[in-house]
């Protein structure tokens, strides 16, 4: 017998696999709605509620860190993330059960000062942490949340369900996190190789931050947008299809054609790029709509509307029309500022067993 | 600033200091009924329903030895030790998310092996395994896995809740997993030998494990008695209080006595100790009972019931009464078979942190 490795397949080959197999367990259960394959699973609570329900895990050395993260922004970005996927189903969020393993000398102070940031963060968006686990851990930090929302049922929004001619909108603007990645990069490896040669590294070989701090901030502390998530229900928007922003604008973009069954055009004159992208890509001799497009973690809000809507959401300041959907062959289509189609399939996000495709 | 090993407070210590870092959140959400302190979460869903929701993160070399672990069994148990949670509250199961990290490794049929062991087990258990989160690991396996539940307000149970004069209870038969492990612990070691002499570690050499066949089939393979959640739902039972037995006997008792501030009186001779576990014990020049009292891992049910209620679960042949509650200044004791009264706090169970205390 041989073994095929994860990579074979990729991340999503993977989800599809483990799929198929948990799909008897959800025969079993006709309150539940949707299983894997969305930003949330959905279980009808009652005729006219549903929760939707999400996890992340997070390790130390893949998903953070702990040179480039202060800990309180730790505990906050690993709440704000799984509450981002909430809101991309048009949902407000609960409750988190929070899990994290520590490996044996982290002290009290340590996760005292994770769990402050989780605290703050979760206040801040109504949540209540109402439980987990502790462990020890024989490797690095682990930290596992889950969160549960809840919103009526004929609100909710899936990736599936977007129509040729709606609009494609984003919330905010993109590239910020990735930009600041690549600034935090840059630095860790100076102050690494200060280590290395037994050098110094204070401020006065460190560099100026401040320029990149926006950015950073993007990086490290993200905030889910619950504030558009009050906008929709305010105004009664329903979007067609809704995903949150973590792979990246084209890959994202991509799950919700995929599920809807549809194509897309988007113009890239349109996309909003986080100011300081722009300046860090210049310095990285980099472009600032390809962190917007394949960077990821920026958690703003991908979703299609009703044209009939756009009068609704006209007036938001943080609200973009970047395309429209199109039939599913047209493809993913980017017009470019020189005005060429460039097919954003060939774009790719992050993707875990591949990295960047 | 002096740094302070989380040793210093050990496991309960942390989550006590955890528990009132994220009270203010608590406070925010006037449907959570129960944060941090019981098996579950317990969050309002309607005037007479309530979900309760577990969680558990479970890391490779701390709470699983792939050596040991076949992986549909290791699948399995991820799921049963959370279920177990669900009806430590008298509750029952609805839907699991499931995070998985992997190391590049991992191949397909390892994440595939493991994830039909976690879908028989739900669907036994009529869970649907609804979502989740893969990702890479740079170390070993890792699996978070939350479960949410549900049950009427008016049944459900917590640690607190015992009175003096209730009986205390248990099911099934106790201190199997601890047998179990050491029965797996000494053939791994068994095998490392040989491996580390360059000699043949095959059938020749294996110990007959069929002997301890049961009690590693209790420590691989443990069940959620879910049987009888539906035996109490059936027969309108409802424990004033209960907790599932994971840290062993003693310890998951003093958590009730704690939360309710009452004592307990346990007479040694009437504690189930499961059948191979005495066996092993004399092998190893072990006392069996300790196996039940401090080993864990047994996931049974332990709980306490007013007396009037006795005869409700007198016939059910996997029940027995080992003690009653008695008031708060009257402690933790056991009576021995010879008669003599023992401090059961001197007694431990597991804590991270601290090991076997």
């Amino acid at each position: 017998m041989s073994f095929k490795p994860i990579s074979d397949i990729g991340e999503f080959g993977l989800i599809e696999r483990i799929a198929s197999i948990v799909a008897p367990t959800c025969e079993t259960k006709s309150r539940l709605i949707e299983g894997i394959g969305d930003d949330c699973a959905v279980y009808e609570l009652s005729s006219s509620t549903v929760q939707v329900a999400t996890t992340d895990l997070l390790l130390e050395h893949v998903h953070f860190d702990l040179l480039t993260t202060p800990l309180q922004h730790l505990g906050s970005k690993a709440i704000s993330v799984n509450i981002s996927d909430i809101c991309a189903m048009n949902a407000k969020p609960c409750y988190a059960l929070v899990s994290i393993a520590l490996p044996s000398k982290a002290s009290i102070e340590f996760v005292e000062t994770v769990y402050r940031g989780m605290s703050e963060t979760a206040r801040l968006y109504n949540t209540a942490l109402a439980g987990g686990d502790t462990s020890a851990s024989s490797g690095g930090v682990a930290i596992s949340v889950m969160v549960a929302g809840e919103i009526e049922k004929e609100k909710i929004a899936y990736r599936k369900g977007a129509q040729p001619g709606d609009l494609v909108c984003v919330t905010g603007s993109l590239g910020g996190a990735a930009a600041g990645l690549r600034a935090l990069m840059r630095e860790k490896n100076v102050m690494l190789e200060h280590v290395k040669h037994g050098e110094t590294y204070d401020k006065d070989v460190m560099s100026n931050l401040e320029e990149y701090s926006e950015a950073i901030r993007q990086q490290l502390l993200p905030s889910a947008r619950v504030d558009i998530i009050d906008f929709f229900h305010k105004h009664s928007i329903v979007p067609t299809s809704m995903i949150d922003i973590s792979d990246g604008l084209a890959s994202d973009l991509a799950h919700i054609c995929k599920r809807s069954g549809v194509g897309a055009y988007i113009e890239e004159s349109r996309i909003p790029i986080f100011s300081q992208a722009r300046h860090i890509a210049d310095e990285f001799q980099e472009d600032a709509v390809n962190y917007a497009l394949s960077g990821g973690e920026d958690y703003q809000l991908l979703f299609t509307l009703k044209t009939e809507q756009f009068s609704a959401i006209a007036s938001h300041p943080d609200i973009s029309v970047i395309g429209k959907i199109t039939p599913e062959e047209e493809g993913l289509l980017l017009s470019d500022i020189y005005g060429m189609n460039i097919d954003m399939s060939t774009l790719g996000g992050f993707n875990h067993f591949k990295g960047n495709e």
